[in-house]
């Protein structure tokens, strides 16, 4: 019987499995979701690595108390020590492979497990490794990995970081269902400059303001994860205005249905916005959060597999120009994701998330998709990695897998070659990620080939003699039926004109314009797709609006507010600061000391204070006691931002 | 590294898998479900294949908009130049396999892909080969195929066509779902000369007559698409009354909970009636119709996956002598239909529907399958094809997933012979089709192993030295122990007296009746199995109507209607046109000009107008201001269709 | 084409799978979940064998007639004749795969199918082999099986049986669902000595001396199964003494709602209890009872898989000192088990039940296990098997699944050793078995490395270089935490008080004690876990309750109630047939003339009489005329069996 660890299936030469493999694994990628911190991207200890969740979960699950994990202070080598002395149970699972190919590849570590008598070696060793400045660097050329989208909150001021390496992306959890704490309404307040003044513009105004500020930055998606009972669905103004009365006056403790309708009408206005901003709005479905309460940091959530896309069905068919890249959380949701994006132009399979990011899930997941989806419409996968060390393992374990299902059922059941597979599996690994979630180009007009909403047609990866696509594109198609109609042009206006009052004088650079309709694909425009158009709803495709892309200068916050009061007026580089402050922070370097996974890089979303859970009535009462940063109560701002202008702007709504 | 296509796993010599895919493949086989026009059963162009849902609905997703494709009117060349310059993105899916398995089997083609290069050349020469007026024979002949089951509309007239290699089967959404749409009630009494009185007795009588249309026509099967609320029970007649008033007299704007009540009642009828027919009841679980309003055609339905076999649990008890073959939308619930197959005696696993019709699902369905239901109650599979071309290349997709998961599973992990697992491959593929969905042979007595309903137990292919299965015939039981019963003989008579009210003389010919109890079968009947037969339900076995088997004649409709009329009883030949103009065809070939998918070859169900939805009020409306073929209204009828001959029949069952 | 059976793939020298499975099958196993009737373990006759309920409901499915098999008294050879006849539709599946195993390996059977020609000689061949006294040893020891564990009646008397061999567990579906049954209480009554009075203490004191009696009979695990739409919640005081009001008085006709109150009630109270004495709490989720009534014995059962463990997170998150090992009936809710035991300590993976019993998908369901759980939160298997001769060929299945999934996804696709992967293999396999239901030493205080409750840390099966896992012990920690609070101190008091109520003179011998904690593991605990301790909900550790061990005398019953009256207090060796009469049980042999089904051995849960259903209104009628072995009153009883020293235990509940 062989004893020691060999050369697994795709390292043998002259497979299928191999060719595939190692042809995927020169591809240089962008990794299009993860949770990185562009200020500390990379680990500095092997503590940075073992503080992941997953490892502490698992540990915890496996009986290591969460005291021994979190617990008061303990220095990054005890908690590794710790850590590595409660890893044997956890030797199976395939998280703890990622952690072994990272020390392996990074470190030069030989063995295959980490256990007492190697692990403070290792400690040692990598510590003197990552200390070196370019070791993000380093690490991202070793993974072979060009830029990786981040998960950026609503306030990030999206400054110090080179964006074409580290993208920006909008987060809005805190948004859709946190906005009944104070917090979260203080904090957008801050950032946009625009005071929730309880009129349903003063909402749209500030999210709008999020969308400017991130798509200037360079932004490629907007994104958010869902619980399983959420069904997204348009809320009435009447309806809407109620809800955010209520919600304003009680906070967190104003009743759950008012909540829910702010919650949906909130999502839905970050749809129109995906909309009139061009951008793809990831949607992450499933989670049920703080499932287990008493379980270590980020490992308290769960899911309901019961869950169904038929809850999105307005959502997909309202929005037929926004892409929306799809994450299940339950693999038995698959299929129906499969489904819909084989019929849906704007649904797009998104990666394999969380508790389904396993090799065996993924195989099946992926085998369905590779089938019946169109080549051009998933994005493979994406790392959801906190350092930028598990990109590679993450994306080593997926290249495998996809690999296998390459060789076994395209090349063997099917016939294919190797090389066409390999074409198919760059598809779905690198093109697709560009084409899903264009980049904007500075101050020049978008190239056709690149527009940025709903599906993207793109040259897919095919041999010499294939031919290639034709040039016509979707969203100009689209584009297209949609100014046919007069009443979007009235709309446009209206839209128009409140973008103005919002921005003041500081208009965008133009930068991605679709050019208008060619005559021939006008006239093809039959009638059966006029009763896509609805009235009703919101203008989604406003050229000014649209006309955003790169904005050189950073969020020009507070104009709209402040040009309320009339007085002060603040510089932009003096805003920016203030962002910053909001959240409590004075540094973006918490890796070193506080690793007892307090610290945000480790954080993640929807969090505050990670040391202890914000209660409601704690929240509430800490808002109205401390007046910090924020000197004008909540009622004399409201009288302060007239109603004047807003009633204006109702009625030109009605024109 | 290999750049050209290879040859599959199924044609390497020496393999298990290759040696059980060839003997798989020469078997001749009975599609046993379609959407084949018998009257245009093959293609004409290339068109007639581009344009199966498929392709236009993922071309559509891909980013084809869907004026390219359906709007105004496109020549069939033009339709295809459009689609194949977008299918490049759906060459990785096991549908565009499909279509070019076709162009190489049946036209030469010798390219793995279409592309602007290539197809019109293949255009042309594949219409000159599809021209032959032998085509469709052709088509059925390299196939490997005897006979294709039909999916027809209820009004169908069934005639023109050789019934033995194109076998009907009575489709009823439209009557269970739609009967709330006054052109279905019309269509309906079009069809079989019942007006819909007001009384629930012309109701079934009307359901009647289509099963002894269909059956006397050869039909096969009963089917039905079933939305994932659906839950059939037993609605009483009370309620079933008011139900069919409200709906008799609102239309398509009645109450949702008549509508509901009447499409249960009327479900449950068809079930009895299938009871009473000994007909196999397809049943096709967990489709949402138009959930993609905007997609093409027959691209707009979707699923839930929320669906579970529980909400049949009263159908499958109530009627433990129909066969139900059933098919799931969603994988997800194939476990469950495993385990009601391998419980209940009536539940059969039928195919793999649709979303769940791709190798990697039907991989993981029919492993399921096969290793726990008994092999004798399986349909492997149906090809669900619009046009006869289709059959072969799915047919062959399922082929090989079949000696796959044989070879793995049978031979490889159990040890099997190769002969045996290719004889448990013949059972599920070719003999249970004709033993779940027995052919009815003309005027003779039926023969004991191929009695006509619930679940067949018929010879197993098995090797020589096995032994042959006992004589004793399942249904035979079933039927000695309902025959004991006093009960059921009254209601027999009940029910054969209103068969004459309904057939006048046209008593069919007896074809397919059980043999009397032989006694010693009797005698095992213990105390346990009485309380299945549910005396409270109408009477479900009656060997006058059950002797129904083939009835030359075509459906001798009006009889009954106008036999309350007391005048214009026509022979049936001049019945037969009025039904076809029912639906305002006047041909059956449209499959020429017609390819932007408006044509009724290519419809399918639920559609009466597939240029434009049928709106509820529209149709209404339409209903009462033309009159065009029935000329008298809707309450005349009523009163005429007198009510007294009714009250008798509910004397009679009063007994 | 190779003609005859071959070796399998688990059999060909020099693959992976086979010298893993070589491996697995040379250790010697506990299966953790039987049905065994440790007075008559293993067949007599093939008639045992083929009467298992997986062949009479598959022959029934496949046509078969019940009155064949069930009706009247049918010998036990010609039960064989019929059934053998009817065998040919199963031949394909699974569970006949078992029987040929069985008849192979056991009694020297050369065919690879049972038929006409062989059955009758291997029916007298295996009789004589299985009428030999030793038989029962003989299949344990050919089995490689060290021990069973049982399903056993709560009102069992667990005597006459080798303990360390068959291992009581103790079933609590009656007491959970089937409360409102007069025969269910009378038979609690009985067994306990503990009426059930009306107050909410008498059902907790019934309930517990159940505990104490299996505890101390050497019980490793509690069990029961669950129906989909069960959701375990806490239910007050108030409401559970009004549901137990309305139950008593109505019985079975009581309000669904009471009755579903107190099921939950019942339920959380057995989670109390475990958490008290330590005892694993088996959950079997997901079964729909008899959802096909006309089917044969223990063939009517199935499930929905439209279920979710976020049912049960309260009790998950309340009780995280009770270990549960839990089993799901549908293969599409393993992910979320898998999930819940990668995050909660508490939750164990268990086995594939049932309906998930089979290859397909054992194998999908453990690759996603092993791949996410820790290697010692699951248990691998159980045979679940009715007679010993099933044990062997069920493991063996799993075996070779789990010599698969070990080979292709961790020596193939990850590169493990064959080592590495036995050990994994053996720690699923049999460690975890030990370690998860640790067996209870007698008299001794318990060692560290097999404490009683929640997760067990355990040495994992590692190379010899490996090092050994911390001595800490999880239960260990969680111990510390909750004696560290003083009302829990309090409440302890309180519940050996009124242990000494019910048990009188009778205290147990000490014998899991844990050891007192290190004084360095308090010092870790951080207040963050302060939380987990409700101090609202029951003591749950006693060092007094939890020192019952194996307590060598049998139940004490009686000693309470008929200490209210203050006469009769019998010695022990008396109650004993006492209780045993309570289920009209003569004997425990019924396996040789019975095997119509009606014999208890075969008959599993939920059964007072297998010949017919206990109708709702029969049993109250039956119960109130035949007071046969309890001669007092319900009423009477509930008098006398005073409140008041229950009112003191309430008062030292609010000290």
């Amino acid at each position: 019987m062989i004893e020691t660890d060999m050369p697994d299936a795709f390292s043998q030469p002259g497979s299928a499995r191999t060719d595939i493999y190692q042809e995927l694994a020169s591809l240089r990628l962008t990794d299009p979701h993860t949770h990185i911190n562009p200020h500390a991207p990379a680990s500095t200890t092997l503590a940075d690595l073992l503080g992941y969740h997953y490892y502490t979960e698992l540990a915890h699950s496996a009986g290591m108390p969460k005291a021994q994990i979190e617990g008061g202070s303990i220095a990054p080598k005890e908690l590794v020590e710790r850590l590595v002395g409660r890893l044997s149970p956890l030797e199976n699972t395939v998280q703890y492979s990622w952690l072994i190919e990272i020390c392996q590849m990074f470190f030069g570590f030989e063995d295959d497990r980490l256990h007492a008598g190697n692990w403070e070696r290792l400690y040692d060793h990598s510590e003197s490794v990552m200390s070196s400045a370019q070791w993000p660097d380093m690490v991202l050329d070793q993974s072979n990995v060009e830029a990786v989208f981040l998960t950026n909150d609503f306030d990030d001021d999206l400054a110090g970081f080179d964006s074409d390496r580290y993208i920006p992306c909008l987060r809005t959890d805190d948004l859709v269902f946190h906005l009944a704490d104070k917090n979260v309404r203080e904090r957008l307040a801050a950032c946009t400059g625009i005071e929730l003044d309880g009129s349903l513009q003063s909402l749209r105004a500030s999210l709008r303001a999020l969308f400017e500020h991130f798509v200037s930055r360079g932004a490629r998606a907007c994104a958010i994860s869902l619980p399983p009972s959420f069904t997204p669905t348009s809320v009435p103004d009447g309806r809407a205005q109620t809800a955010l009365d209520a919600v304003l006056r009680g906070g967190l403790t104003s009743d759950e249905s008012h909540r829910d309708a702010l919650s949906r009408r909130v999502f839905w206005t970050l749809a129109e916005l995906c909309d009139e901003f061009q951008l793809p709005f990831d949607l992450m479905i499933g989670v049920n959060r703080k499932v287990y309460p008493a379980g270590v940091f980020q490992g308290q959530d769960l899911f309901d597999s019961r869950v169904s896309l038929i809850q999105y069905r307005d959502l997909f068919n309202t929005f037929p120009d926004v892409t929306f890249p799809v994450s299940v959380l339950a693999s038995v949701t698959n299929q129906e994701l499969v489904s819909y994006a084989w019929i849906f132009p704007n649904v797009i399979p998104n990666g394999h998330w969380w508790y389904s990011n396993t090799p065996s899930t993924i195989s099946h997941d992926l085998a369905a998709r590779l089938e019946a989806v169109p080549q051009t419409k998933m994005i493979g996968y994406y790392s959801d990695a906190y350092k930028l060390e598990f990109v590679w393992p993450k994306f080593n374990m997926y290249r495998k897998v996809l690999a296998g299902v390459l060789a076994d059922q395209f090349v063997g059941d099917r016939g294919w070659s190797i090389q066409r597979a390999v074409d198919l599996g760059r598809t779905v690994l690198q093109s697709n990620t560009d084409a899903i979630f264009p980049k904007r180009t500075a101050a020049a007009p978008q190239p056709a080939d690149s527009s940025a909403s709903a599906v993207q047609t793109h040259p897919v990866d095919t041999p010499v003699e294939t031919i290639s696509l034709a040039d016509e594109n979707v969203s100009q198609e689209r584009y297209d039926e949609a100014v046919g109609d007069e009443q979007i042009s009235e709309l446009e206006n209206e839209s128009r004109g409140f973008s103005d009052d919002v921005e003041g004088d500081a208009a965008p650079t133009a930068t991605a314009v679709d050019p208008l309709p060619v005559d021939d694909e006008i006239e093809e425009l039959g009638l059966d797709d006029v009763e896509l158009v609805d009235p009703t709803k919101e203008p989604t495709l406003d050229s000014d609006s649209i006309a955003l892309g790169l904005d050189e200068e950073i969020l020009d916050v507070g104009d709209l507010t402040l040009e309320g009061d009339g007085d002060e007026n603040l510089p932009s580089d003096q805003q920016t600061p203030h962002i910053e402050q909001l959240r409590g922070e004075t540094s973006f370097s918490p890796d070193d000391d506080s690793l007892q996974l307090k610290s945000d890089p480790l954080t993640g979303e929807f969090r505050f204070d990670s040391g202890e859970d914000s209660s409601d009535e704690k929240i509430e009462t800490t808002g109205k006691s401390s007046d910090s940063d924020k000197s004008q109560p909540e009622d004399a701002e409201a009288a302060d931002f007239s109603l004047d202008w807003l009633e204006e702007d109702n009625d030109s709504e009605k024109k």
